[in-house]
C-alpha cells in the first residue's frame, strides 16, 4: 500500500528547476529546413485565398474587390498552425521513411489540409480535377467553401481523413485507436486548444496507458496552443509554460513547449525528431524484450498566435494573435476599401508567384522538395481508406443450443467472441468502460487479457481487451481503429451508451459521406452491444435506465443502421456473428445478460433472424390466419411477457385467436422501403394483419416504434407499450408493472382494444382488467413484503 | 508572447524533490479524533447491514441465516471511504461552524450516505420513520434496496443531495455550481477514480479558473482512490503518488495525499483542516482586495483499500482491497457457510452493541459528539432542497419591435438577459460553450463580462458569463446553480448541446423524483437556448446539423419538459420571459440567430405564444374555414418556406384553400392530454380539421412529430417534412432543397396530397410538380455558379 503520508506538493519557484535543457544537437541547419518554409508560404497563401478568391487566384494582375468571393467562408486561425505541422510531419517522414498520417482535430482548418493535400497530389489521386496544376490551382481555391466543393471542415471526402474535427473532442482517441496493432505506423494529432477543453479530450491523454509499445504503433499528441476559441480565451491559452509541463507530465508525458517565434522551422523540426528517437526508443526496448516499466511517451505543445501570417490589425483591433482571427479575419474585404487593402496586402505577402512557376504550370522544385516520396504522402496512406480486410469467423453453429434450455444471450456471445478473438489475434478488440465482467462478456478472458501498461499485474496486459471508464475513449478507439481496417466491438451498460449519441451521430455523418465517396473501400461495422439493460437494473436503478440510443439511431441514414433485439440466447448468437460478418454498417445489438428461455431451435432461430420478424405459433392460438389480436414482443424481458400474455389468455379467455409475433430486426417495421429491411407491405400484413389491433410491448421507449410505424397502414391500430421513465431500485416484475409492460397490462391492452370488435369478451371486459389489475395489486404487495418477486413469474410459460 | 524554446520537463527521480514536508502542527490528539472513529464505526456497520440483513439488525442474538436478505444489493466497497469523509466534514463543520454539504460522486454508495443521514437525525426530519431509534434503525436497515425503501443510489429522495452520482463524472462540475456566489459555503466533493476516468470530470477540474474567490465558496474535491472499479484497476489507482501530484498540480490545485493507514484518522483531519485553512487564505486575500494571482486551491487524494474493513478474503481470492468488495462482497451469505461465517464476524467486528444503547435507545455520546451542532448538519441544508427565490424579471413588453421589422430572435434574447443580469446581480448566470457572440446574445457583454479568472485581461472577470469549451461542464454547473435556488441559462450550438444529452436525462430522473418528494420545494426551471440551428451552418455543414436533443427531451416525463420554437424575435422574446418565471420545468428553446421578418405584432405574438399554436390568417387563403390544405410550420426557418409557399400558391393555384398555421409550443401536439399543454381534440380539429391533408414542414427530425402527432386522429393525412440527414457547407436554401422543406417542396407535398380530392386540380397535378421541380433545378444552377443564393429568395413574402 502507500505509505507515503499526506504529501503536500508545490510547484518549485523557477521553471528551470522542473525543466531539462534543451538538446540543441538536433537543430537543423537553416538550409534544411528552407524547403519546409517555402512549403508553408505556398500552404499559408493557398489556405487564405481559398477563404477569399473566386477569380485571379494566382494574382496573375493586381486584386480587384470583384476577385473577391460574395460569400466569405472558412476558418483561417488555425489554418498557420497546421500547415507548420504538415510540412514538418512531411520532414520527418522524409527523413525516416516512415508510416505516418496526420489526425486534425481543429477540422475546421480545411484550407490547410486540402492545401498540403493539393501541393502533394494527393487530391489528384481521387479527384483529378485537381491536378497540380493552375488549373486545379484555380479551381481548388475556387470551389472551396462552394457549392459541390470542399466543405469548410474536413470530412471523409478529404483524402487521408479518419477524424472530421467538427464535434470536437475525438481527435486524440481516434488517433489512439488507429495505431493499435499497427506496430509502424505513427499519427500526428493536432488537439487545438479549444478542443483540449472538452472532456473526452481530457481523458483522452490517459490513452498511452493502454498502447504496448511492442504490439502497436505511436501517437504524437500536438497540443497547438495558439490561445483563442471563437470568441474567448482557452483555458489552456493562460495556462502559462510550467502549468501545462506539469499538468502533462502528470498525465504520463515528457513535454516539449515550442514557441521560439523567432525560429520556429528549427525548434519544431528538433522536437519532432526529439519524439520520433523517444517513440523508438520505447518501442525498441519493448520489443526486444526489455520494455520500459511506465514508459513517458513524447508530446508536444505548440505555442504560436492564432491566425499567424494574417493581418495584424483592422480598425485598431487585434487579429493575428487574436480570437478575431478565428473565422474570416476581413469579413467584409469585398466591399470595405481598408479591408481590401489589407487582403491584398496579406496575399501578397507570401510571394506565391515565387513558389508556382507560371511557365513550368508547377511548383518549383524547392517547394516539391519539402515533400516526402510520393507512397509516403499522409494522403494517400491506405490506412486511411483502403485496409479492410474481413474478419475470419468461426462457424457459430456450434455454440447454438438447445430450445428449451435457459440461457443468457451475453454468456453466448462472450463464448462467440473468444472464437473471433482467438482467430484473428491482431485484427479484432474489444473496447468496454469497465463492465465486461458485469455485462457475463467474461468468457473472453480465458482466451485474453486485457491491455492496460499502467497495471501492477502482468496478467493485466497484451490482451485484446480495453477497459476505460469513459464511453469517450471507447468510440474515440473504436472509430480509429474502425476505419483503419480492422473491426471491434463495444459493449456497454445500455444507458450509458448514452453518453456517446453525438460520437455516434458524428461517425454516422462520416461514413454517410465516406459511402457516397468512390475511392473509399469497405470498412467494417461498428459493432455496440447493449447490455445490463434497464429492466435489469434492480442493483442500480432508476438512473441505470435510459434506452435512448435507440432513439437516436433510427434518425440517421437507414442504409447505414441496423438494430437487433434478439429474444433469446440462439437469435442473440446469429445476430452477433452477422454483424462481425458485416461492413459499413453501424450495428445495435440490445443483449440480455440473465439467463432466459431459448424459445426457438437453432434452424428456427436462423430463419427468424433472416425473417427479422415472424409469427411465433408455439404461443398463438390462431391457427396461422385470422387473430383477434397480435401480441409483438420486441426485446427479451418483453417477449417474455408477450408470452406469459398468451399462455394466461388461452387460460382465462379461450375464445380469444392471439397471434404473437417477435420482432428481432427493428428496422422492418418502417414502411416505404425506405429501410433495406423494410417488410413490403404484403410481408407486413401477413404478420400483423391488415387492420387487427396490435399490442406492441417494446424493450425501449414507445416513441421509437411510434416513429417506425407511422407510415403504415391503420396505424390507430396499434398500441405501444414500453419504458416510460418509472423506475427505480427494485424487483424485475414491478419494473414491468411499473411501466406497463407487464404480461398483466398486455392482457388488460388487448381486452381494451379488442372487446368492441368481440362480442362475447365485451361482456366479460370489466371483470377481465379487474382480474388482472388485481393480479398486479397483488404482486406488488407480496414484493413490499417479501422484498422479491413471486417465484413462479420466471416460469417458462404453458402451451 | 512565449519565449522559452523547446521546454522539456522531466519527473525528478524521487519524490521528496517535488513535494513539501507535511505541517504536522494540526494533526488532532487521538482524544480529540475518538468520536470520529465510533462515527464510522457506526456507519460502517449499519452500511454494511443495509446490504445484508432483513431481520436481527442489531445482532440482539446470533445472526442466523435467515437473518440475512433473499435479494443482496448494494454497493460495499465505496461506503468506507465516504463514511471516513462525511465524519470529517462533520468534524470540520464542528471546528469552524461551516456551511458546508456534501456532493458524492459514487452514489452507488447510498448505504454510507443513508447512514449518516440516520445518526444526525436528517432522515427522521424528512421521514418520521427513520427517527433515530431502534425501530427507525431496523427500518433503515431492513428497507433499504427494498422495494418503497432507499434505493441503492442516493437520488432526490435523500436529503441533502442535489446529485445522484448514477451515470457517473458530473460530481464535481455540479459542485461547483453550488459554491457560485455562495460566498461561505463550502462542498466537499467526493470523485472515486472511476468517476476520475470519465471526460467530463476529466476537464472539471478545471472550474477553479472559473470561481472568484471573493464572490463564490469553495469546493474541496476529494479524489477517492481505492483503485478498482466494477471489475478492473482504475487508471488513478495505478499512478503512483508522483504521478498523481504532479496531473492535479498541473491542473492548478495544491494537493495532499492522505493515505496513512495507519492513522488515516490523524492524516485526515490534518489535511481538511490544511485545506480549510488555505481556502479561508484565499478568500481572505480576495475579499480583502488583494487577491491572490492563480491562486492554487486545495484538493486530496485519499488513498484507502475498497471495501476497507469488509471482509478480506474468500476462498482464497482477496476481497477487502480488490474490485472483489465493489457491491456485494459476500454474495452467498445466506446459503453458504463459509460466507456467512465470514458476514457474522465482519459485523461483530464493529461492536456496534457499544455504540447504540438499547436501553436508551440512542446512540451512545461520544458517537454524538462527533456531529456539528444541529443546524449544520449536512442532511438539512436548506440550500440543497429549499433554496429558490424567482428572479426580478423586466417588462418583456418594452423591447417587442414591430410587426414587419427584420429581427434576429437571438438579439432580441441577448437585449432582455442583460436587463435580467442588471436585475439579478448575483442570482443569475449563463453557462456557455464559448460562443455567446457567435450566438449573437453579446449584447450581455454590455452590463457584465466573463468570469475567468485565468484571464490576462481584468476584462474577462468579474462577470455573469462563464464560456468553457466543455458543454459537459456548463450542464454540471448549471445544474449545482439550479439546485441551490438560483437560476441559469445555456445557451448552446443547437447540434452540440446534443453532448449532454444523457446529463440531460439523468436531471430529467432527479428532478422527477424530486417533484415526488413532499419536501422539496420549487426550484428554478433549466433553460437550455439552441441556436446556431442546423439550416443555418453554412460556415460549418454537415458536422454542425444535429437537433437530436428534441427527440430526447420528449422521451421524459411530459410533466417536465417545456419545447418552443418561436418563429419570430416577438415571439422568442415572450417565450424568454415566461421561461426565466416559471419552476420546476426543464425549457428548451430554439432560436435562429439571423435576422428574419417579424410576423406578429407584440400583442399577437403574445396571444399565439399562450395558445401555443394558431393559424396565421395573413398567410392564410381558406378565410377561416375549410380549406383544402393546412401548412404548418414549426421553428423559424421552415415557417418562413411555409409562408413563401402559401404566397406562392396564392398566386400560381388560386383555387386552392390554404391554412397556414405555426406551431410554436411543440408540446401542444400530442394527443389524450397526455401532456399539461396538449391540445384537446376540439381545439385540435379547429386548427388542423379533421380530415385535410395537413404538411406539416419542422425544424428538426421529422421523428419527433411522428412521435407526438401518433394518437391524433386520422395521423395517416399528415406528411411530415423535416431535417434528413443532408448537408454540407452550402446555401441556406440548398439545405432546404436537399432535406425537401423549401417552399418548393413544400407546394409538392401539399400538391400530391391534395389534388385526388381536388378535381380542378388533379389535372393540373403533374404540371404543378414538374414546374416547382424545375424551380429547384434552376435555383441549384445559380447557386452553384454564383455560391450563393438568389437573392429574392430571402424577400418577404407577399400577399
Amino acid at each position: 500500500m502507500h505509505s507515503t503520508t499526506g504529501l503536500n506538493m508545490t510547484i518549485p519557484e523557477k521553471v528551470s528547476d522542473l525543466l531539462v535543457k534543451l538538446d540543441t544537437t538536433e537543430i537543423r541547419s537553416k538550409e534544411d529546413l528552407y524547403p519546409l518554409e517555402l512549403l508553408q508560404r505556398a500552404t499559408n497563401y493557398l489556405a487564405a485565398s481559398m477563404i477569399f478568391l473566386q477569380k485571379n487566384t494566382l494574382l496573375e494582375r493586381p486584386l480587384s474587390k470583384d476577385d473577391v468571393k460574395e460569400r466569405l467562408l472558412g476558418h483561417w486561425g488555425t489554418c498557420p498552425g497546421i500547415n507548420l505541422i504538415y510540412a514538418h510531419c512531411n520532414h520527418l517522414i522524409r527523413k525516416h521513411s516512415i508510416p505516418m498520417f496526420l489526425v486534425t482535430g481543429p477540422g475546421h482548418g480545411a484550407p490547410a489540409c486540402l492545401a498540403n493535400l493539393f501541393i502533394e497530389g494527393s487530391l489528384a489521386k481521387f479527384y483529378p480535377q485537381y491536378s497540380v496544376n493552375k488549373d486545379g490551382l484555380n479551381r481548388l481555391i475556387k470551389n472551396f467553401s462552394w457549392p459541390r466543393g470542399f466543405p469548410s471542415h474536413v470530412n471523409s471526402e478529404v483524402p487521408g481523413q479518419i477524424h472530421e474535427g467538427g464535434e470536437l473532442g475525438y481527435a486524440l482517441s481516434v488517433s489512439f485507436g488507429a495505431i493499435m496493432d499497427n506496430p509502424d505506423l505513427i499519427v500526428t494529432c493536432i488537439v487545438g486548444d479549444g478542443e483540449a477543453e472538452t472532456g473526452p479530450t481530457a481523458t483522452a491523454w490517459h490513452s498511452y496507458k493502454f498502447i504496448d509499445p511492442a504490439e502497436s504503433g505511436a501517437v504524437i499528441p500536438i497540443l497547438h496552443d495558439n490561445g483563442f476559441k471563437i470568441s474567448e480565451e482557452t483555458i489552456y491559452g493562460a495556462m502559462d509554460d510550467t502549468e501545462l509541463s506539469t499538468l502533462f507530465t502528470g498525465f504520463g508525458y515528457q513535454v516539449r513547449i515550442v514557441s521560439d517565434l523567432n525560429d520556429i522551422n528549427a525548434d519544431m523540426a528538433t522536437s519532432m525528431e526529439w519524439a520520433y528517437q523517444e517513440i523508438r526508443r520505447i518501442q525498441t526496448c519493448a520489443r526486444s524484450g526489455n520494455p520500459i516499466y511506465k514508459p513517458r511517451w513524447p508530446m508536444l505543445v505548440l505555442r504560436t498566435p492564432k491566425g499567424w501570417t494574417g493581418p495584424r490589425e483592422l480598425h485598431g483591433q487585434r487579429i493575428e494573435g487574436s480570437f478575431r482571427s478565428h473565422q474570416v479575419p476581413l469579413p467584409h474585404a469585398r466591399v470595405d476599401d481598408d479591408e481590401f487593402r489589407l487582403l491584398e496586402s496579406w496575399l501578397k505577402s507570401y510571394k506565391f508567384h515565387e513558389l508556382f512557376d507560371l511557365s513550368d504550370n508547377s511548383f518549383i522544385m524547392e517547394v516539391l522538395e519539402a515533400l516526402p516520396k510520393e507512397e509516403l504522402r499522409m494522403g494517400i496512406r491506405k490506412e486511411t481508406y483502403a485496409a479492410y480486410e474481413p474478419l475470419d469467423l468461426p462457424n457459430c453453429k456450434e455454440l447454438l443450443v438447445q430450445k428449451g434450455d435457459n440461457e443468457s444471450c451475453m454468456k453466448i456471445t462472450g463464448q462467440y467472441c473468444s472464437e473471433v478473438i482467438k482467430m484473428n489475434p491482431k485484427r479484432f478488440r474489444i473496447f468496454s468502460p469497465d463492465e465486461l465482467v458485469s455485462n457475463k462478456l467474461d468468457a473472453t478472458f480465458q482466451v485474453t487479457n486485457r491491455n492496460f501498461q499502467w497495471s501492477h499485474q502482468t496478467s493485466n496486459k497484451g490482451g485484446r481487451i480495453a477497459e476505460i471508464l469513459s464511453e469517450h475513449t471507447c468510440q474515440g478507439w473504436m472509430q480509429g481503429y474502425t476505419l483503419t481496417g480492422r473491426v471491434a466491438l463495444f459493449p456497454s451498460y445500455e444507458t450509458f451508451l448514452g453518453i456517446i449519441i453525438t460520437m455516434m451521430i458524428q461517425y454516422a455523418k462520416f461514413i454517410k459521406l465516406g459511402m457516397e465517396t468512390s475511392w473509399r473501400l469497405p470498412i467494417g461495422s461498428f459493432n455496440y452491444i447493449e447490455t445490463s439493460t434497464l429492466w435489469r437494473q434492480e442493483h442500480n436503478g432508476f438512473s441505470h435506465q435510459n434506452p435512448s440510443f435507440i432513439n437516436n439511431l433510427i434518425n440517421m441514414k437507414y442504409e447505414h443502421i441496423r438494430i437487433y433485439l434478439p429474444a433469446d440466447a440462439n437469435c442473440s448468437l446469429i445476430t452477433i456473428a452477422h454483424c462481425l460478418r458485416a461492413k459499413n454498417y453501424i450495428n445495435l445489438i440490445i443483449g440480455s445478460k440473465n439467463p432466459t428461455p431459448v424459445w426457438l431451435s437453432p434452424e428456427e432461430a436462423e430463419n427468424h433472424c433472416i425473417a427479422g420478424a415472424s409469427v411465433w405459433k408455439f404461443a398463438s392460438t390462431d391457427d396461422g390466419l385470422d387473430p383477434d389480436v397480435v401480441l409483438v414482443g420486441c426485446g427479451t424481458e418483453v417477449t417474455f411477457e408477450v408470452i406469459a400474455a398468451a399462455s394466461l389468455l388461452k387460460k382465462d379467455v379461450p375464445e380469444l385467436r392471439v397471434r404473437v409475433a417477435n420482432v428481432t430486426d427493428l428496422m422492418i417495421l418502417p414502411g416505404n422501403g425506405s429501410h433495406p429491411h423494410s417488410l413490403d407491405n404484403e410481408a407486413f400484413e401477413s404478420l400483423f394483419t391488415n387492420d387487427k389491433p396490435i399490442i406492441f410491448n417494446f424493450h425501449g421507449y414507445p416513441s421509437v416504434i411510434r416513429t417506425l410505424l407511422f407510415d403504415r397502414p391503420n396505424s390507430q391500430r396499434i398500441t405501444v407499450l414500453g419504458y416510460k421513465e418509472e423506475g427505480t431500485t427494485t424487483t424485475p416484475f414491478k419494473m414491468l408493472t411499473a411501466n406497463g409492460t407487464s404480461r398483466y397490462d398486455v392482457i388488460i391492452a388487448t381486452i381494451h382494444n379488442v372487446s368492441k370488435f368481440h362480442p362475447k369478451l365485451s361482456i366479460r371486459t370489466h371483470e377481465l382488467i379487474s382480474l388482472y389489475k388485481h393480479k398486479i395489486v397483488e404482486h406488488d404487495k407480496y414484493i413490499e413484503k417479501y422484498g422479491k418477486d413471486p417465484e413462479h413469474l420466471m416460469d417458462k410459460p404453458e402451451f
